[in-house]
């Protein structure tokens, strides 16, 4: 037999509709909360940042949402992604687990973003929207959504974490190749990069700060709507098109997993790849076991308080009820730049809450450890943040190895590492440090959460 | 109609033999000659280099050689290559001919490299090597090596140019991930390269350096053996499952290609792709235009003499009859680190004086300028090598504008730009300059070719 299994679709095999767990919770989610008013929005709220095809998946209860025939077009280059059995990685590990991967680097950005980015660029174009503004952090989500922008004529304002910004200006220069424009964040081009500035003239910048600048910018331009790479339902409805194609591909191993493993930041990929399972299991399907796994250095699932709380520093933002660290908390250094969110999606805090997920937090060097024990036996070299669900898949491979079990685990490798090679300079030099957050930090952030009535 | 093709084979089509191009010529190459003699070298010289398996394949003249299953095996990782009909080009082009291109960037090693890294390890495996000594100089090949080295559980030791050691960091750490190691050259380990160190303490190295190294510590090692990335006639053979996949793909696409394009610098991807096209016209199928497109810094094809060199710097390796700027030939700077080299393949040599091909030389900002345009229609960033295809194909859809001809072009997009970010930011930075070699160095070296009787 061979030792190399690649389980590939045919390319009408690629979904035809996005999977909406909404529709198979027993509860519904809680409302999102204007961020003045602190009463639920309605869908004219979101009207300046978002188009309207959007806001309406946002909101949706259906189960099933059609995917455009154009965007289906344009997944077609690389879609369906493959899935592979790890048997070297097996052989190395001697486990009885068989190990199952879906490889979501062959994606042009290198990543599962574009899965996002790709029908987020076509409903505003459709629209009329003629640009786009966003955040970014390590750069996988500007590069996606610039990758997205060129493929349908649209322009694409990138406000890169300026530390990010300043350390990787391969990303940079990614997303300009593909006709971006990235500035650094905090930036002067707005009231909310000033007023930091102002602050903070040395400010490296964070994510909640970029997310506060990109909103600004659609809010105040009629031409630009804002676009996010995670967090929000119809990001991580667009993202189920990989769990979709592995129940496919799994079926096609004859076989299906005991434990589904992904890593969480925002929380899209591992929706992407867990939610049909979890759905599947809702609706009278075969039990598994999912679980997160994210960096102990922003442990928003395993620490974070279960809380209404704004997604940016600002608090431009809707408020929205998730797992949270709180919007002041500033994780330490790690390079899992993509995993560095404060808080997490709705709909992954809402399952966790149901009892459907577990979740577990790695330091980076255990994931660094994980990840180039992967490379070397199946041959691909992950992003840093896809490390942490190969630890945890690892992990589950090795109690199956000390409990003598034949389980099938699947894990989600969201990304390659091309773009993050000097992490992987710093581990092989033993420079990586697993720099833990301060508590009295953390308490102080998770204190100043908004105090909302509802709750 | 989709505005994205693809044209995915299913795996049991990857090619069971390779094609080997000598059966088909008219005439047989010119032998290999000993670098000692100058006589005509037999299998037993090469011996101490090259496993027996690879020797014979290098001598063959049988029209197939079957791929073994163990190798078939690890190909099935990335293999079958996608085939892409790049219809967003040709819009942006507003050209009425039909371009695809077959995308190699798919493999671990994110290029072609691995179709012959695969076998190489895989038959020195076989013979009981230990440990694979190779060169290296933008580090593509290097990084392939490693890993098919972990693939099948063989030590590799690369010597690494040393301007690209210091400029690349970031492929190093790849061939490291695979855990290969990986060293400046010229090296204080080798004879050859303490001589050069000695006479040039502040070289930068070369790939004939490289070589030289490489081939020192294979021919003094029983159970190391020296692996080469390109030129010669097994490695070439290796690249051509690019073009048997590709012509089924055509044939899929109810297309067969007027005209087949390629990069050349060692001219191995470009007979990947080419020699199966080249091979079917000679066998009495339709004539096919292919064209061969080097760097004008480094032009064996289009300037180089068609004479028996050596293939390093230091004079280790036998002679073989190819075009050759000189194997003392230092080309200025440019971006294609892997399209250096010195000379060319014998047989992309032998074609090209048989008439079968063309070739023409590009500088590198007409390459990059290609590369950026097809980026932002296709969505893949390119390696600065690919771009010369890219300029080639690109210029040839444009004369058919210009002529209003429908032709169909085929181009193999070799590899992808993910360790070349540096390249692309000194473009927009408009820091590349087309540097011209020094006439009167090449005309020295070109005058300094050793003197063979056969000739």
């Amino acid at each position: 037999m061979s030792d190399t299994v690649k389980y590939l679709l045919d390319e009408t095999k690629i979904p035809k509709a996005w999977y909406n767990i909404v529709a198979d919770l027993p509860v519904p989610p809680p409302p999102v909360l204007h961020p003045g008013t602190l009463q639920p929005i309605g869908q004219g709220d979101l009207a300046p940042l978002f188009p309207m095809a959007l806001i309406m998946q946002e909101v949706s209860a259906e189960r099933y949402i059609d995917i455009p025939e154009p965007v289906r077009d344009v997944y077609r280059q690389w879609r369906p992604s493959p899935l592979y059995r790890a048997r070297r990685l097996e052989k190395a590990l001697d486990t009885p687990a068989k190990i199952y991967y879906k490889y979501e680097g062959v994606s042009p950005a290198g990543s599962h973003k574009p899965n996002t980015a790709v029908p987020q660029a076509f409903y505003n174009k459709e629209e009329g929207v003629k640009r786009l503004a966003t955040e970014t952090g390590a750069g996988q989500w500007g590069s996606a959504l610039a990758f997205a922008g060129a493929v349908f004529g649209l322009e694409v304002k990138v406000y890169m974490v300026k530390v990010s910004y300043q350390q990787k200006p391969y990303r940079k220069a990614l997303m300009e190749a593909w006709g971006a424009t990235c500035v650094a964040s905090p930036s002067e081009e707005t009231n909310a990069g000033r007023q930091i500035l102002k602050e903070h003239p040395h400010s490296t910048g964070s994510l909640g700060i970029a997310i506060s600048e990109a909103v600004e910018v659609a809010a105040t331009h009629d031409d630009t709507k804002y676009a996010l790479g995670s967090v929000l339902n119809h990001v991580l409805m667009h993202q189920t098109v990989i769990g979709q194609e592995a129940i496919a591909q799994m079926d096609m191993a004859d076989d299906y997993p005991d434990v589904v493993v992904g890593c969480t930041g925002g929380g899209s990929n591992f929706s992407g790849i867990a939610f049909p399972f979890i759905g599947a299991q809702l609706r009278g399907g075969k039990k598994v076991r999912v679980i997160a796994c994210e960096p102990s250095a922003c442990p928003s699932l395993t620490r974070g308080k279960y809380a209404y709380d704004f997604g940016d520093t600002g608090h431009l933002t809707p408020l929205v009820k998730m797992h949270t660290l709180g919007s002041t908390f500033v994780p330490p250094g790690f390079h899992a730049g993509g995993l560095r969110y404060h808080g997490m999606a709705p709909l992954v805090s809402l399952v966790q809450e149901l009892g459907l997920i577990e979740s577990r937090a790695y330091t980076q060097t255990k994931c660094f450890e994980a990840g180039v024990q992967f490379a070397r036996a199946e041959g691909i070299l992950p992003a840093p943040e896809a490390n942490h669900a190969i630890r945890g898949a690892i992990d589950e491979a090795l109690r199956c190895k000390r409990e003598g079990k034949k389980q099938t685990i699947l894990f989600n490798l969201c990304g390659h590492g091309h773009f993050d090679m000097q992490a992987y300079i710093d581990y092989f030099a033993g420079k990586l440090e697993d720099s833990a957050y301060d508590e009295k930090e953390l308490a102080a952030a998770m204190a100043d959460l908004p105090k909302v009535a509802a709750e």
